[in-house]
């Protein structure tokens, strides 16, 4: 099932048509957005989403999105979710419409989470490395790039998963010219080394994870190290686990890379479920009335 | 003023809400576009303009665009305007909505120039070159970067825009991270050195210009030497004339790069414009009785 809310927090039809031709995140993928996974009616990390939100805009240039609004209007969304116990809530803000007096459109839409992406939790995944046209200094010196901004921009990120399914691989690992580990289209790259996960840092021009940051959280309160670090593709193959990290995905487990199979990671891929899982304890009813 | 006409060949008010929120075009920036100027109810270049459509589509994966209904769509546009001389005619082509049946999503919007670029087009312009991000052998060696397609990914170009504004100019050339020069946002450079025009070769991944060849064209016929070969910023810094080409903007001088004066080429702009126009000789009510 899909649910829409608008940022004004009135509810509409996701299959009408509620935008202009000539809006902006249309007609120049000009606008930011968020993918928040929500659990039994919780959404998880939605004050880092939100942030990011913010931040993604002001990359952009966009007007700061109105948080209040959009937190008024995710509610919209969870009150009106008669689905499953997982929905993949999406907000998304633009820059209105071309030649317009600046007012954003933004939304709020609820939908399943592809049958693909939990048979992918459960079963791993083949990815490749694809080369993102990044060196390392370029997020810096060149922001008006947009690196590490989630703008609706992501033709390049759809065309690269593409790559990988004429691959025979379901996911992408973009990578620098110099075999330096970036992240997924969609997702970011984790490994686990020993008793220490690592992930490449958000200064190389890549977007910083939620679902990885609340899993560092988690694995540094039961004694994990944790880095953030530049790993080669060299790093991946001699790792003990390679995941990519994302709401919607959760941690999901590479089991081979480039057409090598990985080490077997499927008892860590369920001990690090169990770490990112234990963030968001399940309220019992007896809870909720507490 | 603006017309819009939909694949299906029927109007629409542009005005209205057409678009669902789960459109791919909005949600991804998975599409394409082309911009084509119009003069006294004749589109130039139509057939490179949908040619290119064509191919940035192929680029993207999407289905081929149905030339014919483009061109149906194209003409009810133009048969539906009563506005200034000139149109811009933007055909768009998206994925379709998200989870659909593979059905794109496709328009023509004809809409007046804006003011500004017809003052640029009489006055010049001031431009900085910034940085790309891209090398000479990306382009070939990635091709789901999709450098060179037009597509409606055009965030980072759109914020380039804007890092010029703040640098108080008013467009940019985008440069390799070697000095070489590639291309504007939404234009073709071009520059002039004695009797030869040259242009970047599109095989650094940018985007052929329809202006530009239809210059070239023009150019040849009356005795100038045509080149497409790789250009460096100090070129553009010692040329006769730097320009910017594309369909709305036609032949734009830049005056000024990087806040130096470059020579003043107001004569030679002159002298290409003629030969530019010369390519569309104005259909007298005569010619078009004949």
């Amino acid at each position: 099932m899909r649910v829409l809310a608008l940022l004004d927090g009135s509810t509409a039809d996701p299959d009408a048509p509620l935008l202009r031709v000539d809006d902006l995140g249309l007609l120049r993928g000009d606008g930011v957005f968020e993918t928040i996974l929500v659990v039994d009616g919780v959404p998880r990390e939605l004050g880092p989403h939100l942030d990011r939100l913010a931040r993604s805009a002001a990359m952009l240039d966009l007007p700061a999105p109105d948080r209040a609004a959009f937190e008024r209007c995710a509610q919209v969304v969870l009150d009106g979710w008669t689905g499953g116990s997982e929905m993949a809530l999406k907000l998304v803000l633009t820059r209105g419409v071309e030649g317009g007096d600046g007012t954003p459109t933004g939304f709020a839409l609820g939908a399943d989470i592809a049958p693909k992406v939990l048979r992918q939790r459960a079963e791993g995944i083949s990815a490749i490395t694809l080369e993102r046209g990044v060196d390392e200094g370029l997020a810096e010196r060149a922001p008006w790039l947009l690196l590490g901004a989630k703008s609706l921009s992501y033709a390049v990120n759809m065309a690269a998963l593409r790559e990988a399914e004429r691959r025979g691989a379901a996911e992408v690992v973009f990578t620098t010219s110099t075999g330096g580990v970036l992240e997924g289209p969609t997702s970011t790259a984790v490994i686990a080394r020993g008793r220490t996960l690592v992930t490449p840092p958000a200064t190389l021009g890549i977007l910083p994870g939620t679902t990885q940051h609340a899993l560092f959280r988690a694995a540094e309160r039961e004694g994990w190290t944790t880095e953030v670090a530049p790993l080669t593709v060299q790093d991946l193959h001699e790792s003990d686990g390679v995941f990519l990290a994302s709401s919607v995905r959760k941690i999901t487990r590479v089991h081979t890379l480039d057409a090598t199979p990985l080490r077997d990671a499927t008892p860590l891929l369920a001990e690090l479920t169990t770490l990112y899982e234990s963030e968001y304890p399940r309220l019992t009813p007896a809870h909720t009335a507490s």
